[in-house]
């Protein structure tokens, strides 16, 4: 049984890769883009204490432009951080792939996978429940790899992106019968 | 352990008994107060797709007004629950006082309490983020009675206000030793 | 001189033709698209009494795909109303061209052209000033054609937007010597 | 008649007085107060560009606890001021009777009080789009004082606030017949 244990968000670590949840209006160019993450601002209106250093910006990208070599970059900074509780900020389009790449590197550690259907600089965000959606799950699941969307918590393997409804689901895992 | 389970969020019922997450302002009177609960548009915001009727309003007050009478609808509301994993939403006054309450029932549910430093209504509220760490946390914790704020989990027993800066911390819990 | 009427809000009518003012992010395509106009909303908020037949939709376009065709659509909307006092929303990058086809109508019709650099959807969007711009200016203002951003009010032959700052800002009249 | 003159903002002072618009949300304390003023803020977000020492903080306070003495700071700033363009903001409930004592300085200077029913710090707040219809009207005004709320402009001596409502209304000026 997972123990609420309030001094687990200290072994949290946030890594940022990009995606919806940190695009930004660019006036002059008249479109989104990224300019640097809105995760610390997320904290800060959160209420959250966590040490700076442990939000670490490893990309800013639309998760269809993530290459092999982008996947290799989160997957190594999984590897290597020292906490065992791990929130990747990511695009909708490919989470699924990163998060299947990172169940196997078979790691140790608690992974969330997380990002919005609507931009945190948008009024109407997804983004900010979201956020706080894989706080609460990062802290209480046991080692593995997930995707915490729409208010859901799935296990990597169970899990695909509906494009047309712009929802998480759950699939069938490969594994079950 | 706990396992993750997409479909766990149909087990979720929300008790909402107002607090400073669901206070509007009211520009006649020039003050803070309530009309009705913003929870359902934040589930909307959040793309969370829950049964209307699983949200119930019992109470919308500043939880310094709440008596022994209204504790007791609330426990009373948690006891006839059908759904096992119960939110409620509350002022952060007395959360700690209702949790104590709840947690004599010894119901065989999962109980998180939630609630906001800054409405709902404010640009710069904590609410949607807290509403999502209470929405992680109520599915994957077990039987008991939680508080869910600053992006942390604490069990009902080993929980206080910080009233001058305004946050949750963990105190021994008094089994504890 | 201008007299300040506080009646003059009943001569108003808005013609909404789209530009950034008007955009919302769909996440199902995940880019800035049309739905519909934000200008009722904007009214309500701004606690503005105006009936709703006085807001008419010609058009939902970025000004950059506005054709010949749909200028004469404005022309003749602006010609035909029954008001004097005309507010057009309409996208920042061909806004100058729109008012000089109205200008060459030489309409007896004090219309303000007013948008965005930012869409009212984003929260730190500069809509809802400018259409407050707009308002003041509208009912102060002689016959002609302006256009009302940044904090200013130009005559619509003596502006041009600045595309690399992103901001309008005064050229020399053809006439001006 | 008025001429638009995009250079007029030049001549342009705020004297930020408190009020509504001013109001801030204080998580301690659980109710609303002053920290220090939006009104920068809400100009970088309007996209305007006026040099920061043309916005005076004169006070930071409800208008119902002006004194005589706070009146008398503010039409001294008015008198002394080098503009002949002021925008004050101001709290709404004794809006009418600072302009009332604007109006017996008889300056040679366009005044504008503003305020707004819902603090810039909500989400729903009317403030943005106020203080964009003070700019329009401040900038085209002959000299006088005037109220601009609700989508209009009110000379300071027929105008009062329905607080049933609240709105501002007309009313008929004394030597009017």
């Amino acid at each position: 049984m997972p123990m609420a244990d309030s001094n687990s968000i200290e072994q949290i670590r946030l890594l940022v890769t990009g995606g919806t949840i940190d695009k930004s209006y660019c006036p002059v160019e008249g479109s989104l883009s990224f300019s640097r993450t809105h995760v610390l601002s997320m904290l800060k209106q959160a209420r959250v204490v966590l040490p700076e250093e442990q939000v670490q910006t490893l990309l800013l990208k639309d998760s269809l432009d993530l290459t092999d070599e982008d996947r290799e970059v989160i997957c190594q900074a999984a590897a290597t951080a020292a906490e065992t509780k791990l929130i990747v900020t990511h695009g909708t389009d490919t989470m699924v792939l990163t998060a299947t790449r990172l169940a196997a590197r078979a790691l140790t550690k608690t992974i969330v996978l997380v990002g919005a259907m609507v931009p945190y600089t948008f009024s109407n965000s997804d983004g900010l429940f979201n956020l706080g959606l894989a706080f609460g799950a990062v802290q209480l699941l046991p080692t593995g790899v997930y995707i915490a969307m729409n208010g859901r918590i799935f296990p990597w393997d169970s899990v695909r992106k509906n494009c047309t409804q712009g929802v998480f689901e759950t699939v069938a895992a490969p594994g079950a019968s």
